[in-house]
């Protein structure tokens, strides 16, 4: 369950405060030219202003030739060259409310305590690093996020970011369970923090009449293209049936307020017992503000496994 | 894309006015006592007031011997007696508004027009069949969704189904890609009309303070029970870094109202003209009525994957 | 484990003497018009001489109107008319030497007795339906199976069936563990019976010289055609490095002898002890002079799942 | 298609003359504790005599901590530090005869042509890795691989390798398209330079009677165990319908000759020309006296997939 997609497929691993995180993308297109400056960009639009400050070197293991892919598979490397385990030493036997600790031991029975391990958005870096390879992949589609809303000022935020794919033809997605709204909503709520999900007019559409909600064909729909639409509103979100209608594909996540919190709060301890404690380590109060550049590869990741 | 789930497998068929709709269920735990009245039930619960009054009459085709199941494939059948395909002459070459009419055909280069075809909410009942089996398979959890608002009266109505699954241990589900969170929005927002998802606190979340939203551990957590919760609060609706808890899991799931409007409607014709169109054929206009026990087998199915 | 390939995929069900025999198709092409007369011909094939005398009927479920496939899930049924189930009554509480009874006991807990139930050969008519509609999706692709080798005369035989594809252009078939030989192994080692796989020259390539087992280039390769040969010969049988070259595709598949033997033999009870038996029941005692047909099913499926 | 399983899962990369191959392990159980010496001597079994010199050190890059599996996923990297890409620089433009060159030419229209590649059996490297720690996993259940028969001397030479799984109870595999028999051929398949497999009698039993080949209950086969049997004979490999009886698992797989001949070949340039050539490089003129590792590791993988 660490691989996502079933044709353009990415694996990742790493843990937050282990050697390296990184990934194998398979099934990429071969002969497509990298633009390696457009992955640094990504990456540098998910590390801005993160408290961890690090440069995000990414080593190029194989599957890449002279720029050129080769088909084969792409695997990646990116140090933890920042890390600082030993920040983490007292919550070796703490779980920290509202953090993964307390299910990650319940599912494994063990867990790499420091920074999170696997559970922090470090591993975020990897689904970036692919991401932006699979915006290359899907050619003249083009995806663009933005924070939409941002959660009050006081202690951490979260907020809602919004997102649109532009470019995308008519004819992409599938019937039944593999509906394009519904790998979106997979793909989405698989980001850390995420935690609500809709397409085009979203929870609002369950308030409106269906005379409301039905998007009608506007004149001449045949001949649609930016300036000419299909239909006059996009209450759908570009989506019917599971699949694309040509119209631009719209949907909204919603992620939760950073759960590391600034103040003490109580730990529970492998003992059953409660433990006021005060978090050290380095966190975001604002995570949001990062995040749109991992929706669009989380994105990119769902067109690219329907598109190649 | 016609199968759902990795394990404990459903793969469906069926037109809405074809032969027959159907499913075969792979990955049932063999010796498994089926309890066929409670299916029946859940049947009921889909059509209870659909305006095609069929009888949703299941035809056992192999995987069950003596009323307990051989560990081997659990095909299905439920013939479509009561299908009036003539009702649909007219819109053999029209696509209406707010359908998948025009994307079937992008997607395929052919559709059956008759009722919507494969994108007829029909084939829920194959849907309904499994998850009432996958219910019994996972045994003491238990699942409960029920209509949590409804659209406005006027034409035709969605809504907001919201869902508690009680009952499920901590450890079940998968960091990253394979959160249960993750897994449940894909799962819901493949049913039909489905426009959005949320977990716990939701899209409401984003609005939060860290220190409102943070779930707090409540005095001992280790004995937690149905009477002795876990944590004072459940704002991640029972998943933290994609692994449940132990709290029941909560999320919501909204419903666009449905889409064939009973006024004259402009339908596009497959040579690019406007016509404007009465639908006929029977056709709800408040499907989130019954829409609970959908959303419960889709849960169901999500959980048995993880849990056989 | 019912389910053959990824994209043009096959799910069967259905017990010897249960209800039906069936399956669905997922991922076959819409738009492709389904010659019915060519899938009777391989039933035909598959029944021809046997001793269960059954008109293998098909009902087609869904997927296909008016003859065209419409690029939705594909179900169909065979009804088991001809089912003798108690003559199996016997066998309630015996394993047979040589059957899946004991190893169907071992993984089930539970099985049905008759007439081997699942295990039975029964199930390839669902993989001849499939197969059939297979060797239609890949168009000019051509495959040939036929009896090399039967065992000796005397109870029941075994043989070699070996198997020719024409028309299969380069380039067809996957690095690693993909490769075109590997998936054509399972496929074949998937038929009941099957005891071994061979590409090309095979085990006796083990035994030959490198100087005498590498193809030669022929003279102008890359103007090969059915008549001018890429290479001068085929000890590779076609593939090399999992991939296809443009020549045929050669292999062999070794069958043992049908196990049900006429004669008086000792099977073991659930309580442990060996008890002499005759097996009643209409059994074949030379399964393979009807093989050709299920080896010819099994790689249009293995190439549909590629090409399609 | 480089991925193997699907529980325990190995998804691997690298060309022979890259900067690295290694690979991913996903599914691997949390808390097994990893014998680092155990994979190190199979890597020496592997590389033992081999004419490219090179210390295979492995580098963990995650999932693995104090020793200890945290069963996220187990990603690993070795280094090519011998690499001699320009010994291949000739070859940039030429098909070697029996190789993969134009294959792979043909189904990416790019390759790596420095020493094969990803073709290479340089890959093969992380299977051993991987089929090491799946050895670990799957517990009292041991394989032991051998050379069986080896091809004359004179150039290069193949060979048949035999294997027997011991300690594997009853039960393991799946009906129809998962049996034993051919998810093991899939694996063996996918080595480099298989080209046939064959379980128990094999090939053999084709030319055996029904009443010689069926394998007889011995006395008190319930009390089975490794000095007193199931069966008296072992003809069909310890798998009956696809699924183990308890019995050893044997089978055999055949190996061509190496492909690179010590002699001048005709190598096809890219312009369709036939150019003699001698192969430099460092090649192997027996690697069948080295695969028998890498057969115990795919077996152990498919093993692991089966029991985890």
């Amino acid at each position: 369950m660490n691989t996502f997609g079933k044709r353009f497929r990415l694996t990742t691993y790493g843990e937050s405060h282990g050697l390296a995180v990184g990934g194998i993308i398979d099934g990429c297109p071969s002969q497509l030219s990298i633009d390696f400056e457009a992955i640094e960009a990504d990456l540098r639009r998910r590390s801005s202003g993160a408290p961890r400050q690090e440069e995000d070197r990414v080593e190029w293991l194989s599957g890449i030739k002279d720029g050129i892919t080769l088909g084969t598979p792409i695997a990646f490397c990116i140090r933890n060259h920042n890390a600082r385990p030993d920040d983490y030493a007292t919550l070796e036997h703490l779980y920290r409310p509202g953090h993964a600790d307390y299910t990650y031991e319940a599912r494994f029975g063990v867990r790499d305590h420091r920074g999170g391990g696997r559970a922090s958005a470090r591993e975020t870096v990897a689904r970036v690093v692919a991401g932006a390879i699979a915006k290359q992949a899907i050619g003249p589609v083009s995806i663009h996020a933005e924070v939409d809303t941002l959660g009050p000022e006081g202690d951490t935020r979260g907020g809602i970011v919004n997102c649109r794919i532009d470019g995308l033809r008519a004819g992409v997605g599938n019937p039944i369970f593999g509906k394009l709204g519904a790998l979106l909503a997979q793909a989405m709520m698989s980001i850390p923090s995420a935690i609500g999900f809709e397409m085009g007019a979203g929870f609002a559409a369950a308030r409106m009449k269906g005379s409301e909600f039905v998007d009608r064909w506007a004149p001449h729909p045949f001949s649609h293209s930016a300036t000419r639409p299909l239909t006059t509103t996009n209450h759908c979100g570009g989506v019917q049936g599971g699949i694309s209608n040509g119209m631009p594909v719209e949907f909204r996540v919603a992620f939760h307020p950073v759960v590391t919190l600034p103040s003490e709060v109580e730990c529970l301890s492998d003992e059953g017992t409660l433990v006021p404690t005060t978090i050290v380590g380095r966190h975001d109060s604002c995570q949001v503000l990062r995040t749109p550049v991992i929706v669009e590869a989380m994105a990119a990741l769902t067109l690219a496994d329907l598109l190649v």
